[in-house]
């Protein structure tokens, strides 16, 4: 079930059954020569899409742009400022929280959001916490979920691309984009990326560590067939992670 | 051509022959008894899509949260607070004319945004205002246009709706979504919603003023035919308009 | 009634009586040759007053500082960055609804306001709106009027200025001005100013498009005999405009 | 020199001579029995207007709301969060220095500013010093005056007032405010008003230790005509200090 | 007793027989060629620990940065801009008020916090004002001393120096931590620094004022013996001051 | 070398061999019945100056109180909120970064820290990311390293431990507040905590999961004997650590 495709009276009858819902974020930033710009906001929509429909879960519009700064040195890269997603998930969250959801479920495209998503969580946490004990809202539970780290996803991800999936603009995110969008597959030639030697702090030092976009990567492997693969894989390790986390009191 | 569903070398093509891009920008609220939450957000993404496709327009991932708090009363609305919002834009385009990006075309899909996004463009503005005289950075430029405010679209909604089309949950964007999610469309039995004699101001206030959420519209009327017919009157009008956009001095 | 000339005895009284108050909003900055910079504030100042003395209405304290950056590029332009002038009438509101008003209408003096004071409402709407519901807190409601934007001062206008009047440093304003600071009649020659094909951006573009401030105006023809017949018509329709807001339920 | 009866050529022709612009600062906030909601913002308006007046220095519009939280007791009274007040400080300075004004002369007329505008100016500041070093950017000078607290006029209360001004609606603020609005003298029984043993923390607090909102004085000894003699003595002293501030290198 | 030494529990036990807590604040700041960078943390800490061994007072974690964007242009100096001093006051204060704390007693080392920690206070009584009557919050109350402030200080300074202690980097400040750090103490050849004939306003003005960084102080007179005895001057006028605080009604 | 208790000549000095500095960053929050509730900041800072005062790195002022909202539901608890933590550390970086350091390493005491550090480092990055390209200010570089998350002291807690040494009010952290602090050596009979199924999520939350505030922990094991091994064993590993992140191209 997709909020986007629902109506309010329909949301109504959800709440009856459930105070949960699904919320894709992911990130709009360069993926390399082959990847797509959307792939973090893909990969996690069209999980949680096939979560939703499997089990009737409400999957929430999906945060499209997220914390990619130090992708700005490669053009369309769009990022958010940390402070600016702390403040969009606490809306976002409160917005929902008013009509009775209680627990968020963040599906995750993207590890340059790890950081900030938990910040936000505390953000949010923080006004119940400073309040005057006594306060009778009903408190609400976030939790992130990154999509590729399951063990579904790990496994299927050694054995389709053994050392060559890598950790940016991976052939894994790159499959599962063209089994989603099979028009918009790109046929670039390249080797595997390198790996730099040390983290990457802002935009200027990672195209500098990384030339064209990709760490560790071989996306040339990537194919439509392994991405519906993975998607499934990932879809059903998230329904199980997901009824765990209604199911805990 | 669709930002998410570019590389980065083609953005850096594209920059070569334009430095202008279009920004669907919409609301994720209720839309009435049979009007999706995501209605404000599809329809300029579907119009957007459209442009891009008849032009080769770049078109930016939908922000698809926008300022909704008025509706918040009918569950699985969700706003952004103005603040929020305003810094959104200021990111997202910050982001772009980092690489090069100098005319940002937001195609609106919700009359609540309005205000927001003409505070956030002023907001940005001023950085520039504000700094001393000599500055060479690049101006920006931005402008906001509702997908349902022109002349193509204002035509066809009199003669197919007459007077019944309203102005929230109207028939013609009812359609649209119609159009874009046939697999989505609601049916319900309704009378054509009445319009209150005074503005509304927060969501308990909208709610006691429009029960179904509704304001003026008789959503009944929507069919998918009319909403491919709006897409495409919408779509010329707004290729002409942003075209105009683009070639001013 | 003015605010700052009554004591909190005075308006405790008149809280018994009535929860609204008139709040003039402008502008500080260029109005061409021979135009006041303070003439946005001035405008809606004088008119609120005469509205307060014919009525008895409670006028407060004039937010003379509006948005106001695209005339940066001329001397003694001052502007709030938006997200600034939300906050303050944010904190204006809030601070009146603490002991009692409800009723906010701000008379306007300036267009460029528009849109940020909208987005302040939304701010101040929207912390209703987020609360649980069953919060008893008195809902405010706020309105924006602009004191040019009435039958009676666009007859006026047509009148006395025919195509003349234009749409910044206009003859109208400036014959309010006039009439409310007789000692302050600036002498200037100029012909009626042009109308730029194409909507300003940020104070350079501006001043390039308007090089000395106004837009499609002859200000030469203010007197302020004008002025006064102007206050009187906006004045009356604003007294009925603000008892209608009363009366709404 | 007036800033909102002047034009911006005018202005232009005033920087040539002069970088240096007078703002009177006030509060919107109760006074007691016979004092005038506005009597923090007219003192230093009336004291500015009239230094203006004898030695053609720039007068810029008067911030007529500032921390006053701890009258929000009373009604009528107006606060800016002192974060709100800081960023309308630094946005009337920005937009003035931006065409060249460097220093500025905040003319005080409530108490309760004091550290809130301090905390401002180091705000400011901080900007600059934050910087790299090399920055070309000339530098703004900020300073602080309260009205009352001058050679002239602490010689003037006590000879008019003895230990009967009071620090909070005092005599000699409420005879200033009689002078410059004779028409709206309030008349009211009274005896001197005592100190509470120690200092206020919020709004209950405030009002629970000065029930009538004064603090030591009797403002029933206020005239119009000592209020004109202590706006002439505090403008004297006034000028003054201001063209030391000027002459500083 | 020391916060940061005591468990949750000594806290309950402490909560049942006084709510109040002394917080030192300092700076992080150049104190010229024989001052440490910790000297305005450092005071405050030391004076506050001899207060709470000697009574049993709790105290807080010291605040070690404060304002101090004028010492910018000495390397090694530290500053918070005043906006991010007003939150982390409001937050310490905010967590503490939670669980019972209600007297809030800063011990300040540093001339540049007053009017920033001034304005925190404002900012955190508002949010008390600026509610509806009736909140049953427990108020809180703030204070703020300066160490060197006291009549004990006032008078030691004076036997030990005369006119030479100076406004910064006096020599009683770094005599207090030559006491508490005595493997610190730096010998520097320097005369009496002398006095600017103005205030100063951002870094670089600062430094062009003050070439050494202290203002009209010989900090070559200081003494760890010196310093003992102005930690137990301060400390014990420190101690009946906090007593007065605890005992207002 | 100890940033509080030197110079500015000799960080001068100090900047001319290194442009590095080590920053302890902790919390104020419960660690159960005998932790103390400044271990998360004690344990940092005491390893820190052990790292200074073998090496010659220069160590700066310990942020005490970090995000510890969960820690609220027990007394004596500070936290600050995540946006307010961001933007402390923005302004600790910028102000160093101002006078030449262009490296930053802080070493953490408390897991709940890590999210928002990573957010804050985020930020900053974003400042040099959006700003265009060609900007010529220095680089800065931020790490975030757990002292306990290195080979020595995994290796020594299981030694010392085995499972014992749980994740909240561990028995290390406890053993290291001992070695730093044995005047303040708490005696508690308990047992081994347990550790709840879920993750927490606010104040009361967490109280309710884990009722005297440790997590897996039997801090009774503790000794300052373990705690001057473990101190050893990180600072040798968090030296390695540190060169080579200096010794990063
Ligand atoms: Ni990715
Ligand atoms: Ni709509
Ligand atoms: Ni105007
Ligand atoms: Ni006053
Ligand atoms: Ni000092
Ligand atoms: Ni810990």
């Amino acid at each position: 079930m997709q909020l986007h495709l629902s109506t309010w009276e329909e949301v109504d009858s959800y709440l009856s059954t459930s105070k949960g819902i699904i919320i894709p974020i992911g990130s709009t930033e360069q993926h390399g020569p082959n990847g797509l710009i959307g792939t973090d906001a893909i990969c996690p929509e069209v999980i949680a899409r096939e979560v939703g429909e499997r089990t009737g879960a409400l999957v929430g519009p999906t945060i499209s742009i997220g914390n990619a700064q130090h992708h700005l040195g490669f053009s369309g890269s769009v990022t958010l400022r940390p402070t600016t997603l702390i403040a969009v998930i606490k809306d976002y969250v409160a917005s929902l929280a008013r009509n009775g959801f209680e627990r968020f479920y963040f599906l995750n495209g993207h590890g340059g959001n790890i950081a900030t998503v938990g910040a936000a969580f505390a953000e949010i946490y923080a006004d119940y916490s400073m309040a005057m004990p006594g306060s009778n809202r009903p408190q609400v539970r976030c939790v992130l979920k990154n999509w590729w780290d399951t063990p579904g996803v790990q496994a299927l991800s050694k054995e389709l691309y053994g050392d060559k999936d890598g950790s940016h603009a991976t052939a894994s995110e790159v499959s599962v984009t063209q089994a989603a969008y099979p028009d918009a597959i790109k046929r670039k030639e390249m080797k595997q990326a390198g790996r730099a030697p040390r983290p990457f702090a802002d935009a200027d030092d990672y195209r500098k560590l990384y030339p064209d976009g990709r760490i560790g990567s071989d996306p040339t492997l990537a194919t439509p067939e392994h991405g519906k693969r993975l998607i499934e894989a990932s879809a059903s390790d998230v329904i199980e992670d997901y009824r765990r986390f209604l199911a805990l009191d």
